[in-house]
Formats: structure tokens, C-alpha cells, sequence
């Protein structure tokens, strides 16, 4: 370095798997980072509710606190680093930190995706900045993409498989032929999923990360609450097996549209094609796809979690506000909050092709009367397949819809629950259109 | 905007197929990057051969010129864009920029390939900055990402599928079991590859982008002429055939590795697993994976040219600039240049595993004589297949290496061609262990 530097002031609340992976990272890197950036990262106070995790990580026990506050009103901490997660204390310390005029660092989608517009203006006010790189795609760089390179686009559609459970559980249904349930809990002893995985089965996870980058990608506040959501609990390999000859794979997809008719903001499983550059992420990675309407089809994939991925994220982003710590300059203060409030679109005007599988009793005139069920709500049918495997009582049908509204089709749904044939609804899947993904990409 | 701004005065030098889209692009998009960014882009001159071009783009008479010194010279001009490729004038067109104290926002990417370390010198001398997303990966997010969101890593390789031209060719003689000269025709036609091809098919355009990434990435200094080429001319739909049969595809890889034996930097066709990433990126489209210790393995996927992709690097470069430019602070100087000067690996110590064809004399003996020439250089041959398809007097025969060092591969080619059976040396393939991409990853 050619300048007098100082050093940067690390302050960091949670020393769980992700925190444990920014202090191993920053010890073996600390070198480096000064070599090559003039980045002294010293980690001056850390947060846990264990000692003995300190010790085990060497943070040194001057620096090691129980209390949070000790963290944020050190002098010498220029940067928090917030990686408890939740909403509480984590909003008080993000607020705590402004007030001090301290940039935060954070990995909370929870919190982010639905207050990052508050939390935004709060930190604007006060001259800092909130950085989040690793609460939306983990270890993926896709918020600094939206945020500095993809500027010149206007945003379209981001469209990714942003949770690596459920794609875990995915991925292994459809190599291995297995049912949910069998996965989950194989996933649940090889620590893919949680003991309790609600969060990532129904979609809560991909929520958080959607609503965030479909903030940041449209300038416009979106939030959790926003989203319409369905996990994969009903998804059989069933469905699975019918979908791969039709050419598709089964997905969780988190969606963001800005469309015309205002932002089109959903999770749920959905077929896409089996050629689809989405349709080649396996196992617990994670991919985001992106088109702008001049850069066209984007797709960015890595690790979503995990330790190291997710501790690469919140390190670049102590680095980049580091590159102006070091030299005694301000770094540029959080931007306004978005100057947009798109409307967010109903999911009943959603319009796609559906793919419903019904269980239904093996009679004669079961078929009919499932059949008469749709066409009494003007849902037009493609196709209807009945498939093998049902026992005596019983066997499994299903429809092909053509382009058709979800109001309509919840309408023929629940027009079903009176057919007598009916025995289950199995499970309603979207085919997601993606060619549509791309409307309004400019024309080379 | 809160605060009072002043516009940004362009100066574009080159009004093809990128600079019109860049062109095209701010004029679709002024109003949104001043309501977004504060950042009132004007194209203040615009340098071209033919005025009817700028009269086409509607850049306005006043602004035109067939003399580029006329945009480095004007003081309304905050940033030139260079977009006319090669090595001169483009380098006089830098330094002049530089010297009058005004940013370089280029795609150049044979200038860049060669010249980086000492453009970005002189660029860090004068207080300005160099920015070349469009250099390597066209549209793709990649250099902002190395430079910005990989900070925290140390990055272990990046390889990647970065010539849309070669990419197009191998697809079509896949998916279609065509030659590559009936294929390279084709796309001459349809304007996917130029009519002297050879900067595309012989690797000079792949290998400026990766000693571009390459020198980011490491923070060392890789020219193009560090890079070990190989293109693709020779590829049969035999070859494409036999990989898949071994389940590989065949891609024209640019590679470039920090090992501890120094940067192994390359671009040949190459075969990979049908279930990596890379292999599920077809047609004209590119992507560059990456590897870094922390993060592990990402990919970044995008349109490699094109006119709208391209120009949405370019923009998002200006943008970046434009930010420190429209509230009158200065944009930090272009880095000092590369801190390392690691040493190039020589080809000849690669060590990998080989595919080679041979055209053989269909006659006894000729196997044991290939077979004899190989033992002679000790190779140890893993598989020899016998292909279909010669005529009567000759045949095509493929040797598969046991891991092996190029130095030996080449010394046994050599021998060879002693061999009085053999007609032709067809193809040598190195079978890329892609596995190898992610040593020295951190473990979980």
C-alpha cells in the first residue's frame, strides 16, 4: 500500500455456523486482505452466548461479550457484523448501530425481507450502510450484480432456486425415485434440513430472498407478506416421474415479474423445461436467474448456505466498506429508499398451464364426473391421463389445462370437492412459462 | 435526487454493433438512470467513420466526428467509451484519454489482453479509471464480480466457455452429428461466426478474455500471450460421438488455475462430464465458472456478445462512474497494478488424462505398432477403441491415457508419426478434471 491506512474495527453478534466461518475466514485471509487492499480487518468485539465458542474460534476473550450492546457502542468497531437472525433483538441492533454511525453487515433474510425498506431509510438518515449480500443466495453474488452491474437493465424477471433443502429433497425424489417423506428424513439425518424444516418446505426461506432481491432488482418495495407461497409437502415422485416425460423437472422456484400489470411475486413448485438452465442445479445449490431486457438470459449459481459460501458474501461486503475505512473516506451513504411503489399482482390473476393430479374412486363415470367439474368453470383441458399404481378402490388421474387463470382453476377445484368420485386432491402444479420470462428483452 | 447533480458528458468512440447498442440503450434508459441513479448521461461526441451512422443512432450533428482526438480533447467529456477494438489507435486513444484526466470504459478485449498491467499503471498515475466488464463475457456480470464480490476469496480457478462463435459450433455438430465445416458454413450464413473465422475458432478470442479474468482474478499479470491455444478445427462428429458414449461433451474451455506450481492457463477443446454445469451451456451463450476457497464453486451465465448484452456491461460501467461524477466527488483512481507476478506453468507439465485419434492402415499389425509407439514414451494407455466407419484401407482407432503428463503425450505423437501404419494423427483431447477445479476448497 502506498497510503497511510488504518485498520477496520470488526464487530460481530452471532458466532454460530456463518459467523463461525467469518472469523476462520478473516484469520486466514487477514494477510492477504491487507496486501492486497489495505484492509486490516480486526475483529475487536464478538458476540456469543457461549465463551467457550470464542475460545474454539480464537476471537480472544478481551473482544468476547454476551451482550450485544457491548458490540455496537465500542468505539472501535467500524463495521457490525449481525448474524443472529429473526427480527428481535437483530432490529434493535441494526438501529443501535446507525445511531452509533456504524455500517451494518448482515446475512437476515428474515428481517430484510420485510423491513429492508425501513431499515434502509433508518440507515440513509444516518449516513451508513446496510449491506446484505449474504441474506439473499448465500454465497452467490447476485445483490451486488443487481445493485452495480445489472444498473444499465431495466429488470424483468429474476426467477432462481433460491432454498437448498427443498431442491436437495427435489433432486434426490427424481434420481432416486423416492417419496418426500423418505427424503426429508434422510436429509434431516445428513443435516440438509432442520429438525423442524417448515421454513424451507413451505417456501417462508425462498420468500425472504425473493422479496429482498425483487426490492433491490425492480426499486420497489416488496415484502415477505407479499409473496404468495406453497412448499413441496404434497410433490410426489409420482409427479415427478410424470413430469420427466413430458419433458419437464419439478422445481421450487421463488418468482419476481415486473410486469404491466404490476409485480408478480411468487413461490411454488412449478414444471420447467428438463433444456432450462435452472433445470440443471442439483443437490442443495442455488442459482438465480436474471434477464434484463439488454443483457437478456443471466443465470448465477453457487452455494446458497453453508458456512464458507455464506462467509465469502459478508467478507466481500466488510471489504468493500473497508476499501474506504482504511483511507479515512466516507463511504457513499445507503441510497434512498426505492423511489417506486409498484402494486404487487394478485396470484388469481396469475395465468399458466396447470398440471392437477386427482385421486379418484376406479369406477365407471368417475372420469365424467371429474371431467363435468372443469367445464362447469370453463377450465379447457389439454389432456387427461390416468395413471398406473392405484389399488382396487382407487387410481390417480391427471389434467393437462391449457393457458388458463388460477382463479378459474381454484374455482374447478373446488367445484371438484362435491364430485362423489373425488378421494384427494394430489397436488396442482404451475408449468411456469418461461419464454415469458423474457418478454421485453430488446432485440439485438 | 435530494442533492444537486451535474450531467455526465460521454465520449464514444466506435458506433457498431456495440457502441449503437450502447447508443440505444441510454436513450431508452436516460430518464430512468436520473430518477434511479441521479446520473444524467449525455452523449456530448460521438466518433464514427460515416456521419449516416450517427445520424442513424440520432446522436445529432453537433456531436459527430470522424476524428477520435476530438473526444478525448473535449472538455464536456467525462468518460470515453472505446469501442473500436485492436491494439492502435485504441492505445493511443487510453493515453490520451488519460492524460486529459478523463475514465476509459472499454470492450477491448485484444488491447486489454495484452496491455492490462500496463494501461492500468498509467490509468493509477493519472488519478482515472480503466473499467472493461465488456472485455471478458460480454454481458456477463463476471469482472465486477471478481474485482468486488469474490474479495474474500482466494480464487482458485476460473474456467469457462467464453466464445459464443466455437460454442454455437460444437452445439449444432452434437445435437445434429455434423462436421464442423458444414456447421462453421452455417453459421457464417447466419452471422454466428465471421467470414475469417479464425480469431474464434483458433482460441485468440477465448484466450484474451481468460488472461483478462485470469489477471483479476490472481491479481497477477497473464497476457494473452501467456495463454497455451488450441481451437477447434480439428473436432469430428466422431470424436462428439465417443464423448458421449463416455459420457462427456466436448467444449472449447478457457482455464486458468492457481496452482503451486504457478498459473496453468489455457484454452482447448476439452472434454467434461455431461453432468457438470459448463456442459449444460449451449449454443452461442458463454458462462465462467469460478472457484474460490471460500465460496466454493459458482457459475455465471450469460450472452458473451451481441449488441444489447454487450452494451449492458458498458453501461453498467458508465453508471458505476457516473455515480462519483454527478455529485462532483471523484471516482477512486484505477488500482495500483498487480502486487504478484506469478510464474506461467508450462503446457508441457500438464497432467491429465488424454483422448487421442488416430487414422490408422487397416492391417494386421497396425495396433500393436500404435500400441508399441505409445510404450515407447511409457503412456499407459487405460482403453483402446477400434471406431466404425473406415473405409478399406484405413480405420479410426482412440487411445484413452491413464493420467499422463502433455510432455509424455507429445513425445508418443512424436513417435508415431514413425509408425508406418499411421495415416493421421486426428484428434488430441484432454479429458479435463474438473474435480481438480475446486483443490484447496475449505472445508465445511
Amino acid at each position: 500500500m502506498n497510503e497511510a491506512t488504518r485498520s477496520v474495527g470488526i464487530g460481530i453478534v452471532g458466532l454460530g455456523t456463518v459467523g463461525g466461518g467469518v472469523v476462520r475466514l478473516i484469520q486466514k485471509h487477514h494477510d492477504d486482505y491487507v496486501a492486497a487492499y489495505g484492509a486490516d480487518l480486526r475483529i475487536v468485539r464478538a458476540c456469543a452466548l457461549e465463551q467457550s465458542r470464542a475460545e474454539e474460534l480464537g476471537t480472544g476473550a478481551e473482544a468476547f461479550t454476551t451482550d450485544w450492546h457491548d458490540v455496537v457502542s465500542d468505539p472501535a468497531v467500524d463495521i457490525v457484523i449481525e448474524l443472529i437472525g429473526g427480527e428481535h433483538p437483530a432490529t434493535e441492533i441494526f438501529e443501535s448501530a446507525f445511531a452509533a454511525g456504524k455500517h451494518v453487515v448482515t446475512a437476515n433474510k428474515a428481517l430484510l425481507g420485510r423491513h429492508v425498506e425501513a431499515l434502509g431509510a433508518k440507515a440513509a438518515a444516518a449516513g451508513v450502510q446496510i449491506r446484505c449480500e449474504a441474506a439473499a443466495g448465500g454465497g452467490i453474488p447476485i445483490v451486488g450484480t443487481l445493485e452495480h452491474d445489472l444498473v444499465g437493465n431495466q429488470v424483468l424477471t429474476i426467477a432462481g432456486i433460491m432454498n437448498g433443502t427443498t431442491n436437495y429433497i427435489l433432486t434426490r425424489m427424481a434420481a432416486e425415485g423416492l417419496d418426500y417423506s423418505d427424503v426429508l428424513a434422510d436429509a434431516q439425518r445428513l443435516g440438509y434440513a432442520e429438525a423442524d424444516p417448515t421454513a424451507d418446505v413451505d417456501g417462508f426461506d425462498a420468500a425472504s430472498k425473493i422479496a429482498i432481491l425483487g426490492s433491490i432488482g425492480f426499486r420497489t418495495r416488496i415484502t415477505t407478506d407479499d409473496v404468495y407461497m406453497q412448499g413441496i409437502r404434497d410433490i410426489t415422485s409420482e409427479d415427478i416421474a410424470v413430469a420427466r416425460d413430458m419433458g419437464y423437472v419439478i422445481k421450487l422456484l421463488a418468482i419476481a415479474r415486473n410486469t404491466d400489470e404490476g409485480v408478480d411475486v411468487r413461490v411454488h413448485p412449478a414444471m420447467i423445461p428438463a433444456t432450462h438452465q435452472l433445470a440443471a442445479v442439483n443437490g442443495a445449490m442455488n442459482a438465480v436467474f436474471v434477464v434484463g431486457d439488454a443483457v437478456g438470459e443471466t443465470m448465477f449459481y453457487g452455494a446458497g448456505a453453508g458456512s464458507f459460501p455464506t462467509a465469502s458474501a459478508v467478507v466481500g461486503d466488510v471489504l468493500s466498506l473497508s476499501e474506504h475505512i482504511s483511507r479515512g473516506t466516507a463511504p457513499m451513504a445507503e441510497p434512498e429508499p426505492f423511489g417506486r411503489n409498484l402494486s404487487i399482482r394478485d396470484i388469481e390473476d396469475l395465468s399458466t398451464n396447470y398440471y392437477i393430479r386427482l385421486k379418484v374412486a376406479d369406477r365407471v363415470g368417475a372420469l365424467a364426473e371429474t371431467v363435468d367439474a372443469f367445464a362447469s368453470k370453463n377450465l379447457s383441458i389439454k389432456q387427461v391421463m390416468q395413471l398406473d399404481g392405484g389399488n382396487e378402490d382407487s387410481c390417480s388421474v391427471v389434467f393437462l389445462t391449457h393457458t388458463c387463470s388460477e382463479r378459474d382453476v381454484r374455482a374447478a377445484i373446488d367445484a371438484l370437492k362435491g364430485a362423489s368420485c373425488l378421494q384427494k386432491i394430489g397436488s396442482v402444479i404451475r408449468i411456469e412459462d418461461v419464454d415469458a420470462w423474457s418478454d421485453g428483452v430488446m432485440d439485438n
